[in-house]
């Protein structure tokens, strides 16, 4: 049997993670919190679940839950969507992107996406019998050349998936790139996937620039996100989209017949939590942002150079003063030889950068594993 | 914005609570059990989250959970899959025919369903591009007629969904029916879905046909089954398909991509409840035969006339002595004017059977629920 996706192997994610446990390795690799979900989190699902909401839910979401995000998301960014008609609940952002992708894109078409970018668009662009097309971000800064993309925009152009804050690499997307991007966007007809679970984990008082402020992208856009980042809890696969009445109407015909519905108890307690304390996202930067100040100035008593980190939990670091392997070969050398597991960014691109010798590190850790690997670190 | 999925309309499940609820109802249509889950199931998801497994699960299945199916799996049909290459736990067995419809269909090509036939298989053949053929059932046994099958494979057959017991109409493949599928999916060389999430609610001693007895189908098959039935819990959203391990890595590529994994927690308690009580499996059966039997004595004191339900918690009834209105009109009709709702069996059908009067009565309802009903479908 031919298979459909004959690129797609075990994601580089599970490789290094196999490879960690295998080495007794600190694993700053896949990408999730090693401390333990808020008390409250799990009381209330304790809750819903003691209470019965252990049957179907609502194909789009509870009620409850919807209306939460609706209100999180006005206060946020001054938009309040209506929670009938555009906000959907999803198994995960990863299904929300899927859905989004087989609402609108057709065989034949193609779909524009920002390199480095997360693994999980291109497949589904592909099972839905289109092409990714791959434009590359600034291989040090990771802006987009929004000009090369303008140029890689055809006729079959239907969408574009953009993603800030940016996994693998931390950049953000600035209110100029918004424009650049809205203007593409408006002139070329194209849909947009605005893949934004780092949302709340942003620095330095900067602004997350997400879709939902400006109205010429919030018309064309699915905007993603997931409680998974936000609550510590990247094992409860609860995420959402939010996009005009028309176009969750078409992502809801996907998502009815995909997984229907979402864990329902696990719904009720995020509604529970996002209207008991309203101001969790905002502590959600100042949180992180200590984590990655203490690491950044453990890191500079090694030979890894840190790249800029405007947001998310990943740390870019240039190994070049410690080796001239090429990522994939030194982050597997780095686990075996010094026991630290990172994940290396080729494979997040379709034509890896030459020369780039960069590692992503997941700060998302508490202390002592931090601490952990910054002694390992310091060995080579 | 031209729809991908034009003919996808509300469900007439979320169609008819909504209208149940509306007229206060008793609701018997959509199929979810209006009983507590097993106390031990909700400890042992609470255990599960304080234990910390709240983050990313494998993207597989939690290694218990698959193990706790292998062995499941060979108590009931003799036969243990590998956990690591033939088993994957999904977000929902819905989520399991949605990635196996992918992993092999190609646009083009056709895949026959034996209608009436649950509402999920038709849009995920459609979103990959392909074209379900309808076959229907006898009328009144629900029996399929393999020559009509024969007949509707062509050069571009690529697929076939069974589904037993049969949901809406609680009808089972015999053991001759399995072999006739084996003959016609290995001289044509199709694959199988075989939907079998009604798998251990049989009754008067049946045996459950699963697809795994059947070393000719087992190695073309994708076994589809999920909690939420057996442990009453339809909200839980845990499936799993069970493929050979050429089947299961193409599986394993859409379910990375679309999900990536399933709510942690539960998969946990579920390995636990499988491991703590083998036999749990083997009482469901006699549980929902005692409902079943006493909603059908119930039912002779009433002008419905019940089908035989040879399994699942369905019981089909002929309203032909109390009204000749269509089957949606009478749906609609009956929560209406006599406050109990079912499930029309037409949308559930390409090409409706003329002059078929049967609602669909979910019986997997306490003893007030259902006596209650049984008040109410006296008067007409
Ligand atoms: C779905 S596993 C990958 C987790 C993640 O988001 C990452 O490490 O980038
Ligand atoms: C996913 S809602 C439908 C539930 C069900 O399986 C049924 O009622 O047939």
């Amino acid at each position: 049997m031919q298979s459909k996706l004959p690129n797609v192997g075990t994601t580089i994610f599970t490789v290094m993670s196999q490879l960690a446990a295998q080495h007794g390795a600190v694993n700053l690799g896949q990408g999730f919190p090693d401390f333990p979900v808020p008390e409250r989190l799990i009381e209330a699902l304790d809750k819903a679940m003691r209470a019965g909401q252990n049957q179907y839910a609502m194909m789009t979401g509870t009620p409850a839950l919807r209306q939460a995000i609706a209100g999180k998301t006005e206060r946020c960014y001054g938009y309040r969507p209506d929670p009938d008609s555009e906000i959907t609940v999803t198994s995960g952002a990863s299904e929300a992107i899927f859905d989004a992708v087989h609402a609108v894109v057709r065989a034949g078409e193609e779909v524009i996406v920002l390199d480095p970018c997360y693994d999980c668009y291109e497949p589904a662009i592909d099972l839905a019998g289109a092409r990714a097309v791959h434009v590359a971000l600034d291989p040090e800064t990771f802006a987009p050349d929004w000009q090369k993309v303008r140029d890689a925009v055809t006729s079959k152009t239907r969408m574009i998936i953009t993603n800030t804050p940016h996994n693998p690499s931390g950049a953000m997307l600035t209110a100029d790139d918004m424009r650049e991007l809205a203007d593409i966007v408006q002139k070329n007809g194209l849909y947009l996937i605005s893949d934004e679970v780092y949302e709340h984990i942003v620095f330095d008082g900067r602004r997350h620039e997400s879709a939902l402020y400006y109205p010429e992208l919030r018309e064309r856009a699915f905007v993603i996100s997931s409680f998974g980042k936000t609550y510590h809890c990247t094992g409860w696969k609860v995420g959402y989209a939010v996009a005009p009445p028309a176009l969750s109407a078409e992502l809801r015909k996907v998502h009815q017949y995909n997984t229907f519905c979402t864990f329902h108890p696990a719904q009720a307690a995020f509604a529970e939590m996002i209207e008991a304390d309203p101001a969790h996202y905002e502590t959600l930067g100042a949180f992180y942002q200590e984590k990655r100040d203490r690491f950044r100035e453990q890191l500079a008593g090694t030979k890894f150079r840190p790249l800029a980190v405007p947001g998310g939990y990943f740390q870019l670091v240039d190994y070049s003063a410690v080796s001239d392997l090429d990522d994939v070969e030194f982050s597997r050398w780095l686990t075996k030889e010094h026991g630290v597991t990172g994940i290396p960014l080729s494979p997040f691109y379709e034509t890896p950068q030459t020369g780039q010798r960069l590692l992503r590190l997941c700060f998302a850790k508490s202390e002592p594993t931090l601490d952990a690997a910054i002694e390992r670190l310091k060995a080579p």
